[in-house]
């Protein structure tokens, strides 16, 4: 099978990490619960994991790392945990609906009220356009760094720089680019970063978390930029505490932690710091070019999103009006091209690319996918369009 | 190593289940997200699990079965996502915080009103005191399965009975039961189950779930019943309904699942189903009692809880006057035994049992343990008390 649908999980992981997730599995006790080798040990690799999470993504320190089931989790966290009753919060046409989805749901309770930066026919926004939807109770803003459908991303250094000229907690869901495109949260001046593990960052599924910025991570409980926590249980420390413990990332994880999945991410960490986030940057862009030169002059082929700005590697297209999905699965079933048809959880950004019933072919590469396997595929799109 | 911390999680776990997550982690794309083979083949496993799940809980099918990170993430989901304000809650002193702190969070929010059911001095509690606490807005019953301390065991299918005498909502937390106890929801009447795959299911951490009775599945949104989602996101469906879908499980999932525990979890529940759970019970049931019978005559030695009654295979006990901590410490370099001391994030349970400064250390015993291990460790705790 030739595996192009990375933008959902990457399917090859390094070996590393299925031998630390096999190691693991063997030798792990339960993180912070015990005073035994196996108990301990288990606490060494999820801090060690939490260093590293927090080295690569510009964090303070490890305690400015929590980890989460996934991606979306970690958005919940974030959002529900931070807005206050009265809030006016700003998020964008790009959004996967595991930012859309916890915002309607506070619109619909009356907690917030809600503004939507538009994007234009190639599903891309322009951050200027952000002053304009500001207003006195405004207090959140949530951006995708790159959008899942179309991989254009969102300049998030500069979205950060008009949040806090107007004060406003800055959130980012990086499930697209964490692991391919470097982030630094201080030096960006994001609040909150939202990762998931088992897309670029090459781990294992089950894995995610938060980083959070200093200004949040130094916010006192009761202040307006004091993260509330979200599950609450136990955590191995502070047993006698009625209430979840405040210390941070004690506040945002409850129960036993994915310890087999940490362990893998540890050392998917590890493979990516060997390779160089920009090495793998780099290959990822050339494949998804040499895919995008080879469709885009094919007779019927449509592709979407705008290919002269910053992006994942990612290339989204329609075949002729023929429903994405039927295309998808000659893809699959024909030659063996694993791809991702339909509406890719971003209502919007459909809205905005006119594809809303076609849905969209997803293409999407990986640092482990070959130059043939992308000739491959070019020369499958080119014959189904040819096939008429 | 002799590993003697079950309860906190299972170290040993089968080969099956090893291989079933590195063949997960070779082969496994996201399930619900594609219509590829590697995206299928994970929706298959992911709703072959939950199959399993439902018939081993005895759940009406598959999709009252949700799947969570842990114990403490479904206990949240149920807890928050079935109270009313203005609610009153009934709990008990045998719980451990994943119920404990979740209705003190909801205490302090002035969201509901709660009592706690008293436990005697052997922390175990009696189901009979319940009717004295139910008040005209009581609506919620929260307890565990078996202490986590203690190993002590509620009799739910009677606390379940005079929940529904009374109208009320039973939550049970299945965290030290699921996998070495029969539970069938339906017949004892649960209405929402809550499991923990790491410990006696003998999966992967990263896994666990609510297994949902029928009376809640059924209930129509809006109602008093209804099972409310807690996060919300991406479900690879119905991607243009801006609220989180209201059917099962899909209501109570986002964004990825933690598909390659999942696929472990699932070889485990094959692995307890071959042996068979009464199997399981009665091994783990006979090397407690070689233990305890080993302990209990030790001049020194105070064993906890109730052996009378029926228990999961947990001896938490004390040593003279000394920290619990530090017994354990000389029983892990000493002796190399892993076991468990301090408060075991059950406060109310120390109270109980007057172990609040003390701790206790917790030996816990699973189906891999073997005879040879509980007399060593008898030995072990022997020589430790009488070398004073």
């Amino acid at each position: 099978m030739i595996y192009l649908d990375n933008a959902a999980t990457t399917l090859k992981k390094p070996e590393s990490v299925i031998d630390a997730v096999v190691s693991a599995l063997r030798t792990m006790g339960n993180s912070s619960r015990g005073t035994h080798e196996s108990s301990l040990a288990t606490s060494r690799t999820v801090f060690e994991t939490r260093m590293k999470i927090a080295e690569f993504f510009g964090a303070r320190g490890p305690e400015n790392v929590a980890f989460t089931m996934n991606s979306t989790e970690a958005l919940n966290i974030a959002i529900r945990g931070l807005v206050r009753e009265g809030d006016h919060v700003i998020t964008t046409e790009m959004e996967h609906n595991s930012v859309l989805r916890p915002l309607y749901h506070l619109l619909k309770d009356k907690v917030i009220s809600l503004s939507i930066l538009k994007a234009d026919k190639n599903g891309v926004i322009d951050p200027a356009d952000i002053s304009g939807l500001i207003r006195p109770n405004t207090r959140m803003l949530v951006t995708t760094h790159s959008s899942n459908l179309t991989g254009n991303m969102v300049d998030i250094a500069e979205v950060a720089e008009i949040a806090h000229e107007n004060g406003l907690i800055y959130i980012v869901d990086a499930s697209q680019t964490a692991g391919c495109k470097p982030i630094d949260v201080e030096k960006m001046g994001i609040d909150v970063l939202c990762f998931t593990g088992h897309k670029g960052l090459l781990g294992p599924q089950g894995t995610g978390g938060l980083v959070i910025g200093s200004r949040i991570a130094e916010a006192e409980e009761g202040s307006g930029s004091y993260l509330r926590p979200f599950k609450m249980g136990g955590t191995g420390v502070q047993s006698y505490s009625k209430l979840q413990p405040s210390e941070l990332p004690t506040r945002l994880e409850a129960g036993t932690l994915n310890g087999h999945g940490i362990a893998g991410l540890d050392a998917a960490l590890d493979f990516i710091n060997e390779v160089g986030i920009d090495a793998i940057d780099k290959k990822e862009q050339s494949l998804m070019n040499r895919f995008l030169e080879g469709v885009r002059t094919i007779e019927g082929v449509t592709v979407y999103g705008d290919f002269g700005n910053p992006r994942t590697a990612i290339v989204s297209l329609n075949i002729w009006d023929w429903d994405s999905g039927q295309v998808s699965d000659i893809l699959s079933m024909d030659y063996d091209i694993a791809t991702r048809p339909g509406a890719h959880c971003a209502p919007l950004m459909h809205k905005a690319l006119g594809t809303v019933s076609q849905g969209a072919v997803r293409f999407s590469f990986s640092y482990f996918n070959t130059e043939e396997e992308i000739d491959f595929a070019v020369k499958a799109v080119r014959d189904i369009a040819e096939d008429r």
